[in-house]
């Protein structure tokens, strides 16, 4: 069993402190948060350690990895420590909101073969990976065009919007990186359009905008599309469409169960979407965390690297770009 | 084109007057009905003559063909008119609520070469048959079983029933020329249940079931089962299942367009399906019509012969036997 | 029945002479094209009279309206003498590649009471239509997003794109009216980018495109995604999606039948969607014509009016700026 | 966490070893199997002790509960030595072949308050279970049909067949279970036929059949239709569907992902469903061990209880019957 502390225990850092003592890989094997309550509360749930310091995370030999899910700002010197202490590390998206932090952290972590993973759950997701894997294996022929639809269930509160550094850089980074990911090349220019559409106050108050598309383009032609909405009331919202060639594969929402009603008032309603994130990728953070494991066991690479985290940033910064000067950005004017 | 005279003006009537009228091969060209006024509307409404009596239409030099649509009592007798006159003709089922009557004028017009056709529609329908010809082609293998889901969206009127001569032979015959049709071969067993779940009062004032349940066996062993309601209120319910050696069709009900609904309420609602069989089977109705112009140019053997409407009668006696004597009744015993 | 005149006898003419013949409400009446030979072999098909000149169907007091199906150059033209005759028009689409000639030919019919209809089939589909009236009356809230999926089976022969002006003002000029219709506001910027993925020569030779992708937004902040597509191997792809602030609508693919298939190949393999525009948007073809007879009847104004044809080739235009010039554009700069 | 001492260590032993294993609410605490090799290899696995005789598990303190997943020939002793040493137990259906002996044990524990809860994992499943209950929850109204499909993927090798019992007592017992759950009365009166359509030897040499229909009856008249094949090449077949006076259900298959394919060769093709049972009805064997878990620390009485065993093999003995006799027994001639 891989020993996984956990720093930050927040409401993720929950998810991941349950998750870590479900898997049959890790046991979670001691927890910080700056709130030390927080940090008593889920040592006691889990029966582990509650440490007064990361740096005791750091100095322990019982501690074969570090999971960090604490806020943001504190990411990059996190990934730092755990560097430098030798401890493999899987941080949570993002890297920091600014990127020259992320930058900086690049450069202190250069050449290190301490294994580095960034939290992009969706590269993990059973069906997102297997769409992936198809479009490899060559069965769409070439890939021409990527879609993403991604749209939350309900805009968060006001407070964590104020705090989590805009939409592109919150929601969208996630479908930044599996743009990428399913590209296979990398998006090499940028355009993006963005309103408040749901909450016309986001925009007066904050600045900050709820209804978002985008256009990328890769060297080669290949083209993706992201549209990104907080207001999905009718569920948590991922799909992912792979036009090829020779065929179109899609991964389409996931639903607790396959049970269809009829009535008067509908025929194939199917049962709800997952919820949120934490439902719909359940089985992704478990896959993630395996992925880690094997980062650790193999010093296997991470499917989800530092510089995946710092790349899908870039894009972030490169459609900020976009958005204000209302043109296709090159990502090279940002990077 | 095709002329054909219609006897018989009321609701399906009606419809086939106008399909007669829109097809491409048809055109309507006379109409009789017992009550002069049906028949004077009808006329009016597509500009044709309206008969005194059905004797005109017989004699008529201006008629290649007369479709029946008058009530079930009379089928017989016209059938044997138009095949004594020379006029093929197309009968709406069922031929007779009574087998010795059907069996009387299987023998009287035994040996014609006038096309008879009986409007089982079923057959007809796009994609019903195409799944009968996947069969035919192989494509699943040897066919195992058959299972028949057909579901009237309301129980019909008081006065319909009484008249109707009960579910098996009113609604369920359908579902036994269905089966026979998947089949491809002569089901030799039939068991029967049947209630009253709905309206228990159908059963006591009618001895009338609204629900019910069948399975058929062929010789070599093919399996089928049918399941009838009457009241499924989320829509008129058919579909057709075909189970093979390797592999499966599933012939799906049909909606009017693919709009899905997504609401708080609910996702991937679909278009409430085809409110009832003028709807769901128009297209079968106008490529039987199709079918039937075939019988007249090619003399070719129509689809759904007499024989095809007698045996669907033969099969709903055997049920009715199963029912009242609670066993597996072989259809030899009643035909 | 209204009595139509068909101006030009290629393939879609000959469809449209099909229709027209096979319509409740029209017939056709006489036909020209300036190949005598393509007009001879459609009056003969439908026992109608074919005229030497296009001016024998203005001074026709047999002609209740005008099709104009002949090549698109002379659209404007015979725009223009049907006017004049005080002929209702209904006149496939682009009305002209040329937006000068558009708007030339604008000015010369403004003020006109005749009825001048612009074939974009696709309001007219049961499917899109019935999801614009569900907004309308409010069912998924405020309309926030649109996304137009519109692929086509194959490429084109090199002659057919060798005149076609380009696939923003032959084929995405369907879906320009289509994000105008869904909308139902004006959008005023537009983006683009294009290549030539499927066929690299299409590029090198023409100058053409096969893939493309668009965003476009309305004053309020409406945001529209169209992606085009020639090469959906797996058939024509047609789907219109409308995400609002309570809920979502889809109008997906329309399937000949609801066959699903089961193998050790898979399950729930469907029928294949319709082949192309023809079998597609058959019902929106009839439908179509329907709203002109109800012009020519009702004095109805058309669903779809010269103005939607020219505010459709406005956007290509714009699109084209987009295009070359790498940033969003407005409206307004080209119209 | 409750211990739990696992009885039988083959395929389904393993599965179960596993699943105890990774449950957070139980862990594995002591392994037997008359084969000594196999327990001992289960238990280097899980790191746990193997035991040379059932009597240690059941005088140890440390075992909380059995679970029985031998062979089911010595299911009825075990269950017998189990509550007779106060231990709660868990055991694989069916409880016996032979009726007799199943009523024997049924008469030996009669009395008892130690939880015997018997395997039927379907009930448990989060598809069929939701469905189950939104009947409950009066979302169909009254509840008139059950329609289960049950197929397996192929058909065993012949030496399970041998000591399997027959299909109705080895696997529509489930069905036969499922079917007692939904309708929500006890099934009265069973109808069955059967054939070996596969493989017509399994009749000639075993007397065994592998397709099967069956109708049940409950008093107030609920009608339920189950089909069974041993040959459904596209996958493991499980679907359930509950027809109301007031809408439909339909619990359909489970995907591993929801990714669909489109190609020349077909479109919406879905991702394979679960290879079978162990896959199937993963999450059902997990809320299964949570069912034991209730029932030995709430002292819960089990969702599937000894009772619920005898019953399901009842109307295997009941279905038997019919199919030599041909006709529609009732459940009380047999038991």
């Amino acid at each position: 069993m891989i020993r996984i502390a956990l720093i930050g225990c927040g409401r993720i850092g929950q998810m991941h402190a349950a998750n870590l003592d479900r898997h049959n890989r890790t046991e979670l094997s001691m927890v910080f948060d700056a709130d030390q309550q927080s940090a008593q509360t889920v040592a006691r749930t889990f029966g582990v350690q509650s440490v007064n310091s990361a740096e005791e995370i750091f100095s322990s030999s019982n501690v074969d990895g570090v999971l960090i899910a604490s806020v943001t700002s504190t990411h990059a010197d996190f990934i730092e420590m755990c560097v430098a202490a030798g401890k493999p590390v899987l941080c949570e998206k993002p890297i920091d909101l600014d990127l020259d932090r992320v930058n900086r952290c690049a450069q202190k972590i250069s050449g290190t073969t301490v294994p580095v993973q960034i939290g992009f759950n969706r590269r993990y997701d059973p069906g997102h990976s297997s769409a992936r894997e198809a479009v490899l294996a060559g069965e769409i022929g070439e890939l021409h065009q990527v879609i993403i639809t991604s749209r939350d269930p309900e805009v968060p509160p006001r407070a964590y919007l104020e705090a989590a550094g805009g939409l592109f850089r919150d929601m969208t980074i996630h479908d930044f990186d599996l743009a990428r990911f399913m590209l296979g090349e990398e998006p090499t220019e940028v355009f993006a359009i963005a309103n408040a559409l749901i909450d016309p106050k986001l925009g007066a108050d904050l600045n900050e905008v709820d209804s978002a598309m985008f256009i990328l383009r890769t060297d080669s032609g290949k083209q993706c599309h992201i549209n990104n909405s907080r207001t999905a009331v009718y569920g948590y919202d991922q799909r992912v469409e792979l036009m090829g060639s020779n065929g179109m594969l899609i991964s389409d929402n996931r639903k607790p169960n396959e049970v269809r009603r009829y009535s008067k008032h509908g025929v194939e309603k199917a049962s709800p979407y997952e919820f949120f994130f934490i439902e719909r990728y359940s089985e992704a953070f478990m896959a993630c965390l395996n992925g880690f494991v094997d980062c650790i066991e193999k010093s296997a690479p991470p499917l989800s690297s530092f510089e995946d985290g710092r790349r899908a940033l870039v894009l972030a910064e490169t459609a900020y770009r976009s958005l204000h000067e209302r043109r296709l950005v090159r990502v090279s004017e940002v990077d």
